[in-house]
């Protein structure tokens, strides 16, 4: 039984704002442990108080936001495991469950264990010995200026599989596919598949994307320029020395939960990525 | 111990027909039961005598052309899992492992036992309850006629998942992702990866291509026009009326068995599919 | 001033039938001379009768249906610059001009002259020495045979500019570049550059699409197979034995006259090409 | 008669720099006044001396790189219209006329006048009343941070024509289209058509590029984020502040005026641009 909730919100969007002071009123009213995340403090009323999204260790979290709102409570809740009932207040919002108007609802099966877990499956980053935070969507790795061109050579297990030039290359996972990997011309996969997608930004390979198993490890050695950014899930970003270190990508020990009702992937692609004009 | 062997070639190129019989001669005097594909008679000299493909049921068999001949072989041959040793006379020969000046060296080796087997995932393929010939490449579902539009409706385990208006559907396994779904848009799928391919051809959707589970019992259901093509690895094609049958793909119990060397899947798809003036 | 009105249906949708008829009523009480293209002569209710659309030399045109219907009437019409009143019942209908709720204040200003025409350039198409229908759209080069390879090369006045290999080659107008031509990945053309489009299907070449001049002759020789399908507007076909024949194209002296009022390019690509959740 | 040549090349590259030492050399014992890019000083030995790029006023320009040294070029210049004889010393050089063994046969042809002026289009570029330098190829707008979201509204003679969500915006000329926007899936235009290329970057929009005409006043209104980087040619960098400043682009009055012999377009294009495997 869920005892205590985090909410979590998009700061620029008052009916975003607006519905997480209303959620925190009535999550107090069923009797639960509420906290908000502090960056809000000011901007949404709650009696019971803030936290930093790092040291939200309720039972489960709400997201109230798009994409953008997900992935950064992804990145940075300290337990990864979390489930997570995600409201779409987003422009596409893809990753998203519920609707606003559905959202007590949704609040009333969550607590009456009327729900499945969805677990997506994470990558686990490093560049050299350092570990990076797990990736719910995509490692974006890039020269970090804009039109420059990244040199880099791509190992499986170990073994050089491919040299690509490229503005960058996203490494996505399956829930990833659908986000920036897309708009690059990647493939859309299936979460029943084990699989993750490699696809270059701006590069002239005759293929588009690279499916590669979850199993392997991946290698990433830029060989030029001299620098090169990481970005994760469009929230965590670091830059490396490419003569020093590689970065690595394998699959995490950690899954996101996602809190889901009748609603599956199909549903979602259907809803949110299709055309005008299409079914 | 290799004792008989099976030789398949393409028709239409004399340097093709040379190296057969050249091959044919050579296997014989290395103590092989030989027998040639019966369409190539006339056009070789073979002492020991040809058999149709569909009656070949040597221990192995060369192919000698491009990756149509190892298509027709494949789907043709009545023990699916001989293993295939494939000599590049073709324009591209993704699937090919063996340049001709090497075939010699390839066939002692072979017959050392000195090789390893890939095995190639097919598709089991069914119009209704017919079962037809299993893909090793791609089923493709078309009006049958250029540029009519093709509306369907595609299940994954008997529910549906998305409508698609297209030229028509390329469904491909990892193998066949460097083919025709690959001049589609589609992405290449790494061997180690239990997927297929979905990938329309000529459609206004955001998406260029869906991976899914190579497990899942996946169905065309076809509503407009009346009549479907279905096409098989190119080679085998069957008309159905689409009001009473609908095309079914799951993961085949067969696969097709190739003798590899050193090369692995990313040195051909360096060789083959790369830009001039890429690595 | 209008005296005269042709109405052109779709056959296959009984509100356009339903339209067809109301139009041919009140256009008669207009005092207007009306004739209903002759294939709807038994679906359709028209007191003043029935003319092939080949014999239609009415003032003007109404079409009720889609794109098709524009494209069928534009290549059959015995005046091709006849101005075209383009009412949309199809799917996606980007040629047409005014939605069915809308006619009746469209016609009164059609009548009163409170219009714009839009003139749409035309290429003219050849088979060796006779001469092809024009196209509004485009010209399709293909096998005619699904999945099948065109070997071509591809002439810029007497000059061969490049070798393609693809499932076909579709050859588009400015007007024709939303079209099928878009679908296989080409560009969209802003209907004031000089400019046709040529967009290889399904082929593994590194541009998605050529933008030529209008004022140059293309010829497209194919090398193989030994039979070539011509289509034209996605309505005219014909076969041509390759060997003998080249495909040529040209910009026509014709062009297609569109009745336009507030809406521009612009509008309609906004309100049917783009995606929900965009602007 | 040119009676003076500046000498342009890449820095990082040995065989560059040794060619253009021996160029000096020889041009100067053909009777030539030489100076070389003062960015070269202490690299390149000239006993005529040394001078910015941004005064050479040379009667013409030899280039020796690929196509990144052409743009430099273009863009410093203080002549615009000079000829320039383009040597190819780089990866793919697309707009490079002559290989390294070929150029003193080239330089001779030049000095006889034995060759032919391919005027390239540029495109005039401000950002509010500032004018930019012109472009040869591109005017890219973007964030300026990899993988953050441009919001933009483009307008065409003052009137609103499409918004875009995309990580940037590429617009190109005719010869910018064989370079980035080509990687971004745009199309290859051919040097007669009066076109430039719209190409958005990783956009999930339905078309891969919009052609525009060359006389039309193209602006872009970006609406977020704050800052838009404008990079004019991959060497021109300005950071904009999004609320004050809209970016306009209108062909130039200027030309890149390329010496050419016998190639053409085309050649360049089949010998650079294509595939392995394919003529």
């Amino acid at each position: 039984m869920f005892k205590s909730v985090g909410l979590v919100a998009r700061f620029d969007q008052k009916p975003a704002l607006k519905l997480t002071e209303e959620l925190a009123e009535f999550l107090t009213e069923k009797g639960l442990m509420v906290c908000v995340e502090d960056s809000l403090e000011g901007k949404v009323a709650c009696k019971q108080g803030f936290v930093p999204l790092a040291e939200m260790k309720t039972d489960f979290i709400i997201t109230i936001g798009g994409d953008g709102t997900i992935l950064r409570a992804a990145i940075t809740i300290p337990k990864p495991d979390t489930p997570l009932l995600t409201v779409n207040m987003g422009v596409r919002g893809f990753l998203t469950e519920v609707e606003p108007q559905d959202v007590y609802e949704a609040i009333e099966r969550t607590l009456k264990g009327d729900y499945k877990i969805e677990k997506s499956t994470k990558m686990a980053v490093s560049a050299g010995k350092e570990e990076l935070p797990d990736a719910l969507n995509d490692v974006v790795i890039s020269t970090g200026e804009p039109s420059k061109i990244l040199y880099s050579e791509i190992c499986k297990n170990g073994k050089p599989i491919l040299k690509c030039q490229a503005d960058g290359l996203i490494m996505g996972t399956q829930t990833g596919s659908t986000g920036y990997s897309l708009s690059a011309g990647g493939p859309v996969i299936d979460g029943e598949v084990d699989a993750f997608v490699l696809t270059p930004i701006c590069s002239l390979t005759v293929f588009h994307s690279l499916i590669l198993p979850t199993d392997a490890t991946i290698t990433f050695n830029v060989l030029r320029p001299e620098k090169m950014l990481v970005l994760i899930d469009g929230n965590y970003r670091k830059t490396i020395a490419t003569d020093k270190l590689t970065v690595t990508v394998t699959k995490s020990k950690h899954v996101t939960a996602f809190i889901r009702f009748e609603s599956n992937f199909y549903d979602r692609l259907r809803n949110r990525l299709l055309f005008k004009g299409t079914e």
